[in-house]
């Protein structure tokens, strides 16, 4: 499958890359590895995402070139649809997409539901950035810098800093021969992880007055209420991370955040470690997500939503 | 110097193993991995540390064999200091441990005074863990997954999950071997930086409520006082980490935790990303460390002592 991939590529000479909309590091550096690459094979490239690029992976080298616009798809030999499971993670234009002549898609979520024929799957890869550095090694091609930065990005982003279980020894040897080639391991961690609004700060100080921590359930807590975004001059978004802080906890093995998105209306984004199947809650509620990750959506008042919690955590 | 260090691990046939006061993941994962190495090679082993092995360490294999007290160093054909710029680092023993007829130092640091003939030392080795791992590979040894544990533990605390400027491809293609041969990054993440007491982040909640963040200068700061401290019910080792969350704010360069350590007396710890220098600061008022990390002593109310670090790090 591979070497068929590698084919249209050579063949091609017009190019749409693209990725899932609310677009991640791996999204993104995936994007423009390969974007910089096809550049310098001479080809004729374009990025398109629905979503504009978050702040933080604005230094990704080659960003400024994303459009957020395309018309007439006919134009394009080859495109090269990322890090989607699902043609429609593309957003508005998935349908239109779907008419490029030639697809291809690389991705590594186990839910992929194969939507087209030419495709490098592999749930066992970290990132989808780690499957374009097997896909550029396999066609010889010499990474640039620029290239490597991308590609490193989009692994510790997808690893949370090679910390995931999804970290192997591919994982690493592969970020190895990034850094040997030009990635720069410090400079790429602070642009990634140090690179928040200071609202998120001032939200994070009114989050921790909710800190609950149930040691005998194991269980630790964040509410985030309305109240607090507005008092804070925060939206939800600014809550990426909060739910991995009660797991910081020893003991705690199930980390839950609740965002409060309307009156009695709360989301439930679920973390666990060692063994914990947070997978099972969520689903008991309508939701659904994997084993160390998953969320669901409850109504009613905070209090009664944490017992009904706790109760089918005790069924677990 | 590698071939000597290797002759005398052979030819030696108890060993005494020791590192710093303070232990931290790289002392404890690099005397672990050479006890285990030197068990298996049938040699008599003994790892003595002064001070008790903090509770996130203690999942390191081995760890149950440490002894904190030592008679008689005679019986000791070679002694093996690591983590060590000093011997007095030891700690009360250094004096004693100074006499066993060989010693060997492995260490990483800079500012190493060379206090031994026999020394395998590279300031430019992210951990002592690195060079052990380089060590261990000359031998030929067929590294176990409790040494590859260790010794991942080792790397992955010396350079913040391979976020920090040490970090290079040789760190990175060594952490990718060790996970090879058995080491396991999620448990190991989860064990090192989710172990924290509960207190700590009652303490964090206190903390970030003094969150101070000074764009013009690109400044961020938090205090720890003792007051915040006996009502968390926390003492200051659980501000681990805390100075390193200003920084993560976009725009901020310089990260200063100030701990009180008595009335009108506070400790300093500061942080810098990009070409920011703290140790000029750090210098200016009896204190040092390096360029991204350094600390000093203060004494004077919190406010006089803030405006003189601002006034410091304007003439910068």
């Amino acid at each position: 499958m591979i070497s068929e991939i590698i084919e249209a590529i050579n063949e091609g000479q017009s190019f749409l890359i693209t990725a899932h909309v609310r677009l991640d590091g791996d999204a993104l550096g995936s994007e423009l590895a390969l974007y910089l690459m096809l550049r310098e094979l001479g080809k004729n490239v374009v990025v398109y995402n629905q979503d504009h690029t978050p702040e933080r992976y604005r230094f990704l080298p080659a960003e400024q070139n994303i459009i957020h616009n395309i018309s007439n798809v006919e134009q394009y030999d080859v495109g090269i649809v990322l890090d989607c499971s699902d043609l429609a993670r593309v957003g508005d234009e998935a349908e239109n997409i779907g008419k490029i002549k030639k697809l291809i898609n690389i991705d590594h979520h186990v839910s992929n539901n194969g939507f087209c024929s030419l495709k490098m799957l592999d749930a066992h890869a970290s990132s989808t950035g780690e499957l374009l550095f097997r896909l550029i090694r396999e066609m010889r091609f010499k990474m640039s810098k620029d290239i490597c930065t991308n590609l490193y990005a989009a692994i510790i982003t997808d690893t949370g800093s090679f910390r995931y279980s999804s970290t192997t020894n591919e994982t690493l040897f592969a970020a190895g021969t990034l850094v040997e080639n030009g990635a720069d391991p410090q400079w790429i961690a602070e642009n990634v992880y140090e690179n928040d609004s200071p609202v998120r700060l001032k939200l994070l100080a009114k989050a921790l007055e909710t800190l609950s921590l149930d040691m005998k359930n194991k269980v630790g807590s964040l509410v985030v209420t309305q109240k607090a975004l507005l008092e804070a001059g925060a939206s939800w978004e600014h809550t990426e991370g909060f739910v991995d802080i009660p797991r910081t906890v020893r003991g705690i093995e199930i980390s839950i955040l609740y965002t409060q998105r309307g009156d009695n209306h709360f989301k439930l984004s679920l973390r666990s470690k060692a063994k914990a199947n947070v997978e099972k809650v969520a689903k008991k509620f309508g939701g659904g997500g994997h084993i160390h990750a998953s969320s669901c959506w409850m109504k009613g008042d905070i209090e009664s939503i944490k017992s009904q919690i706790i109760k089918a955590v005790r069924e677990l």
